[in-house]
């Protein structure tokens, strides 16, 4: 929202003149008509996603930051993106490869591009973002290469797995947004035939802890599933190596985070 | 490493010579004097982190990626961060929010501080951190001011808490890495105590799925418990208002994210 | 309830008349007026349990089953239970337990006792309960002796560890429910001091999964935290051996489920 | 293991004499010849259901009391396991089922089946077992009938629901054990074409507490996935009936366990 002189912001825990935070820093404390507070926050990337307007289900956060952090984004990075949905991914992509990079983004549903647009503007990242009406299931020629990353958030994510590989650099990240259990499967079978490397499945699960003096537990209100992520790494497979490789694509190694080891014996040295 | 014509690279499936990589994409398949396949993978900021030397506990991806979309980190942001250690944390933001953002990075450990710097300069963000020995629990003047974020890992990080409080900018982001909950229960207090807001303490979990036909399941090993994450919003209480939110900050609401409701309604309406 | 020939029941998908379920096997589904339909199933344990009437927070059945399994729950145990609550655990213990073993369980608080008693009563098995008013912490005599486990369900566990002690066989199971991870922390305490061994402190976490032909994935909703479970085993180190013992007992080995080896042998083999 | 005067018990942390034992009770700190110390501990079923000798995997103790607890199962109760397995379920189920209830448990391959017989008999609850060689997948005439619960451990437990449903009493409960998601989802269809009701599959995870003075936190080390399991009523639907039923069936109420709602709303009411 924008704030004006003479306007009002209602809100259920009373009411707010704006000019009562105009010149105000950003944090500051406002008393409501009914004597309740709020506080006047900058808007993150972080409320942007999970307050924008939803056409389809968005990705949260905490999938958002582990697909981030497990393809080593960085400023600077080519993204493409196919399948636009509202535009909570490209938002967050945007925000952090801006300046120097820059995220391609397709979708065919024309009222979808819409919303997206809508929050992607709000959220101010609209400069590092191309939106396209573009059927990359259908496409024959690709619109990009050389990306850095390649996201897809389809139904059928399977589907654009040659496409995918065309537009990405060598060894660059291909990441899918995996709803079901048999997306994956039927995922994780495509990138294996179309020489894909390091794949990896997940979902990502975020508790909350209520930390109160004498009392610290989990909270008793949880989140289900949001979706499951798809990760892997475009390699280039001469077709005599791939016969060796065979077995090993049919059962790819399941990456999976290990504890610092050092830390773990100090550990394991204190037990009996 | 880096390859030289005349070297070769010994590893535990065979001896790869270094010309037979000069020249080729990454993301190429080579073949090891044992008949073995190695893929030349260019390392991304998630093979620096994970391959980093290390002095301390590290802080893991999918803690860092949650971390960066909670605080909805962007590019160009300016981040404090209290504790160095291994450096793991400093490189993920500054890959993060080069070019025109930076890292300022304070510890006390001479040590820690030369393995930081080795790691921070392998993964090429050194231009965009600047690590200074200094004792933040005792300093008078704060280095700092006007940050976006600050991030604290410290074994006592509610000592700091009205240091980071300074360094902040209004509404900006106090993140803490807490192994124990111990820790989690005592930064919380400090926190409420310091006019923060939105505090919120959480763990982050990944599991791995193995997407085999006809055979998906989760995995068979696991990842436990890395570290708990405080997070928290500074914001400016005048005494008269801190009155009448007292008994609020003394219950703070724990922020969960929603799954989105429409599409939680759908699903529903499916159901009996 | 009761079926009785001239009642009708009503719920908020329409009325059945008792007499179209009356002769009819367990499992029959009747036709409301409104022309839904609703299921005549058997109550068991886990039903009586879910639908106690509650003075206190229950112990939910992902709770119970584990404890039972953890502490190797036989028919024929005699247990101690210090903390009757709603009874909920008391009828889960003595449905399994009978007929030749029983649980002596006790609470102070009348009110309580009296909504236990009914719920008790209600899934039939207070013929294998003895409920006596006792305040087990200052009580100087013990009311039971050689009981394969005792469970405790006060807000302050840690204070009835000894009396717990006195009235355990040797090797006997301890197991109290512990909503807070202060109160894990104090009892844990407590146990080491008091000769127990075998120290176990956990969670359980029951994640429904939605199979659907095609679209199968974890459930949106989710349950959050209950409680957490404190187990140990009593033991009896002479005051020489425990100076040895010290140390370990200290940093207890927490035992945790391993996946059998063979298994997940065969299973890395199949990996690269 | 049997003590005898004069046998040794060797082990890794030193030889302990038989001798030292014999009298003691249960529970006594016994040392070693290395100056260590050696618990005396009276086996549980736990640990017998944990040290059993595996001719496939086993049903963990996790798993094991949430399908006890979820079923309702009862000491009296009469169960049919098809797939004795290693008998670890078996013996599970039938010390809390006896004296009056029974184990009835079916498998085809006679190694398995006598490895599991020692397993029973060394947990001592054989008298409640009975273990018969028999293809249920293709027997025409069922062994048995009005159980309480068939529990089904095959790699395909969905061709068997037909033969389950004839063994069961009306509103008796059906469960798998099913480590892959799509054996849950072949069982699901299976099961809301057979008449079940109340279908719920879940996966159970236990995550262990270190709990120490002022360092609580979650272990390091976690167990991974063992098996998802699922569960189902058996209804008898006339076929008018199934008509209005069909569109529900298809879509069973994944039910989930509740937090008290009285709870939840205090909680929430302290909230801001």
């Amino acid at each position: 929202m924008k704030v004006a002189p003479k306007q009002k912001f209602h809100t259920h825990v009373g009411i707010i003149d704006h000019k009562k935070v105009i010149g105000k820093p950003f944090g500051t404390a406002i008393k409501t008509n009914k004597g309740k507070i709020i506080f006047a926050l900058e808007p993150t990337i972080y409320d942007y996603v999970m307050k924008s307007q939803r056409s389809t289900q968005i990705v949260y956060p905490k999938d958002l930051g582990y697909i981030a952090a497990r393809i080593g984004l960085q400023s600077g990075h080519k993204i493409v993106e196919i399948g636009t949905g509202s535009g909570s991914f490209t938002t967050f992509l945007a925000s952090l490869v801006k300046p120097k990079g820059h995220v391609y983004t397709y979708d065919v549903d024309e009222n979808f591009m819409a919303i997206a647009r809508k929050n992607i503007e709000k959220a101010g990242v609209s400069k590092y973002v191309t939106m396209t009406k573009l059927d990359l299931k259908t496409s024959k020629k690709m619109p990009q290469k050389d990306a850095d990353v390649v996201i897809v958030d389809l139904g059928d994510p399977w589907v654009v797995v040659p496409q995918a590989r065309k537009m990405l650099k060598g060894s660059g990240a291909f990441v899918a947004i995996c709803p079901t259990m048999n997306q994956l499967e039927k995922l994780a079978a495509a990138l294996r035939k179309n020489d894909f490397f390091d794949i990896e499945c997940t979902e990502q699960i975020v508790r909350t802890i209520e930390a109160r003096d004498g009392k610290t537990r989990h909270s008793f209100r949880a989140i289900g599933h949001t979706t499951y992520v798809a990760f892997a790494r475009k390699v280039i497979t001469p077709p005599s190596l791939r016969k060796i490789l065979s077995p090993i694509v049919e059962q790819p190694e399941v990456e999976s985070e290990e504890v610092d080891s050092a830390e773990d014996e100090s550990l394991s040295s204190l037990k009996k």
